[in-house]
């Protein structure tokens, strides 16, 4: 195995040709697989079939205290899911709010409000011009999709195998403009990385400009191990709280990947402060989540060791699809000096970084033969990848047999995408 | 019986007499009664607990296009929770957004994202100044919370027994800075009125000066008939598109009392532009509702007719608990210049009108005896009746002996406090 960029232009041309025969004869096969989405499986959907079932709502929809969950009220959920959460949270049940279907909502709503009403009594962001949020790439594109809706300027900043760099973030957060940062602390969307405790300290303890700062802390694979070794990661409320800084960062976390990703439970966890604050929306907001839905994953997981035992079951399904993944990156891109990736202990993400200027040909390549994968850029603000290298790979959906061949496929491509690149160049 | 306001000095110190010894009787009996909220009683909560179980997820958990509901995705809700919300709207299901747990929660997104960032491409209208919203009155305290939340200032309009003062609405949108008007046009919250049909057709024909002004149709009692005698409520949206008035006007309803009120489904219809516009936000702020529930509701109600079947049963329980108000009011309050009320059809309140300056302190006598009831004031804008004279009593909660003892003890606290009035005054 030779080094891509040090073949000559008649041993690269001889390469293309293989490669391209390779690449028309699965282009030949109309494959139709979808790699694009962190989604579940169907089987990994059917763990929870029976938590459906876990309550005999004819005969018991009480919670612990009493509460007739089917009727209106109780504003920041069930006692036992919040307890639950707290759990998961690694903080007292009270500073628990349990929501509805969606993390993802939390957060926005969260950011909403900031934009619109300000922070914990200050003024609205909308208010105070050209602000800015600090975004590690890659990253989550969901997450820079709510601040580009609020008109909020998106700085990138790397994200390396420890975090982000957090020698840039406590430069940029001097100025008073800079209002926050997405985070996905542990098996990171896409890398699947794990910030070092350091790098959580140094984010507990940041003091930036802005009173108005937070740390949208997304955990949303906090519980999501499928290798026998298990990323730590380190409690930033609790460090944060050791500083006296617990305003500075919202935990968010759901059940998407435990239970349904389309009818799991969302949740966040806050100081003091900053749970008041997003209560006086809330009671504007709703006079309550589904708390039916709460008992049913109350009762089914019970506590954390519930949810731990349980995971272990997703593990079984991910593990031999990141296993195909990694196989083939390794089998086929090894050595050529094409690709670097990623292999986590968990998340639902590997990260590729092609040569540069190859990852939407790569895309592309892909999707003419009819294998769908996330978008080139993605992964970044304004879908813009500076590098046009990152590709995010979600291997949790398709059964294994087709990502397997997906992944041969995907190694053709973008080798292919890089030899067509240094000929042309 | 006589005129209070006809009595002699000495007869009103008699009749206060009475009234006090009848009011520390009560008193003595530490009663604790809750006619605060319009929230269904257990029993009628029971009435959908076949719901919870409508569809086996271990088995069963497609939609009828093949959708799997337990996973990730499709932004607007089931096709068959589509056709149904559809159909209780009197709109083509694609017209129809089927949301999480609660229309309130709708209508916030709505609103909140008009304010952050415009109607349709308009200038957010957190940048054109003091804007208004027409609030006909008495009516919902939550729609007001909202309003007051994002800082817009709140018109009070008369409520009459054919909905709004219209001549007044026509009057106020030629104001720019009104960008909307809260409507229950059907049942109203509280009076339980339903809009005359020329109301109906007026506001669908209204040209207001701002071309982002929206009328929020909040039909939440569209169903909700306890009477033999059926309200009928104009279809606004048919109405506003024979005049290529369609953009005006956003509906909204949900099963919040249909099946649960706090694990139900809510739903907007909407034009096309009003949708475009509000998947955009969508998108970026969920990835789905909850799909397990709707298919549940789906499979469970079928269809309007199905729907409306229910309702009957929802009925058995509301019809007495409104006779017992009316009864009450009728034998204790008629005829003494006290009070007037409304007998509505349907929906989940009646609305009092007692002698000016008397509600706050029949709120206050209720309160000391034991009940409680929707804070004086709660009707209007900024929690503040002019007269403070309206007074809105939510039957449906306690058990029919319970009400009736309130309900008695409510006439006595009227009386009493208009008399008290009268005496010092």
């Amino acid at each position: 195995m030779s080094l891509i960029t040090e073949m000559t232009p008649a041993a690269l041309r001889e390469r293309q040709e293989a490669l391209q025969q390779a690449y028309d004869a699965y282009k030949a096969q109309n494959l139709k697989l979808d790699m694009s989405r962190g989604k579940p499986g169907a089987e990994q959907l059917g763990l929870t079939a029976e938590l459906t079932a876990a309550v005999d709502f004819a005969a018991d929809y009480k919670a612990e205290d009493g509460t007739d969950t089917r009727n209106y009220g109780v504003l920041c959920g069930l006692p036992e899911t919040r307890r639950l959460f707290g759990e998961i949270f690694g903080v007292s049940p009270d500073r628990v709010i349990v929501g509805g279907n969606a993390s993802l909502t939390l957060m926005y709503d969260y950011l909403a409000t900031a934009y619109m009403r300000g922070v914990c009594g200050g003024k609205p962001w909308a208010q105070q011009g050209a602000i800015k949020f600090l975004c590690p790439v890659p990253g989550y594109d969901r997450h820079f999709a709510i601040t580009e809706f609020l008109g909020i300027e998106m700085i990138n900043v790397p994200l390396t195998d420890e975090g982000p760099d957090m020698a840039m973030v406590e430069e940029l957060v001097k100025d008073p403009l800079v209002k926050g940062m997405w985070c996905v602390p542990m098996y990171a969307n896409p890398t699947g990385i794990t910030y070092s405790d350091e790098t959580v300290r140094r984010l507990a303890a940041l003091r930036p400009a802005a009173a108005d700062f937070r740390i949208m802390w997304d955990n949303a694979y906090c519980l999501h191990h499928f290798r026998d070794t298990h990323d730590k990661l380190l409690n930033i409320y609790a460090e944060a709280e050791k500083v006296g800084n617990e305003d500075i960062v919202l935990m968010f976390t759901s059940t998407s990947k435990i239970s349904f990703p389309g009818a799991g439970v969302g949740a966040l966890a806050a100081s003091d402060a900053n749970l008041a604050d997003i209560k006086k929306r809330m009671t504007v907001q709703t006079i309550g989540h589904d708390k039916m839905n709460m008992l049913r994953h109350s009762r089914y997981f019970r506590d954390l060791a519930g949810v731990e035992a349980h995971m272990e079951k997703h593990a079984a399904f991910l593990r031999p699809r990141f296993d195909v993944v990694a196989k083939a990156l390794s089998n086929n891109l090894a050595g050529k000096g094409i690709a670097r990736w990623t292999d986590p202990n968990g998340g639902y993400f590997i990260s590729v970084d092609l040569l540069p200027g190859t990852a939407k040909e790569t895309v592309r390549l892909l999707k003419e033969a009819g294998v769908v994968l996330t978008g080139a850029g993605a992964t970044f603000p304004y879908g813009r990848d500076p590098q046009d290298a990152n590709l995010r790979i979600a291997p949790s959906y398709p059964p294994v047999e087709e990502l397997t061949v997906a992944m041969e496929l995907f190694c053709i491509c973008a080798e292919l995408a890089a030899v067509n690149k240094l000929l042309t160049a």
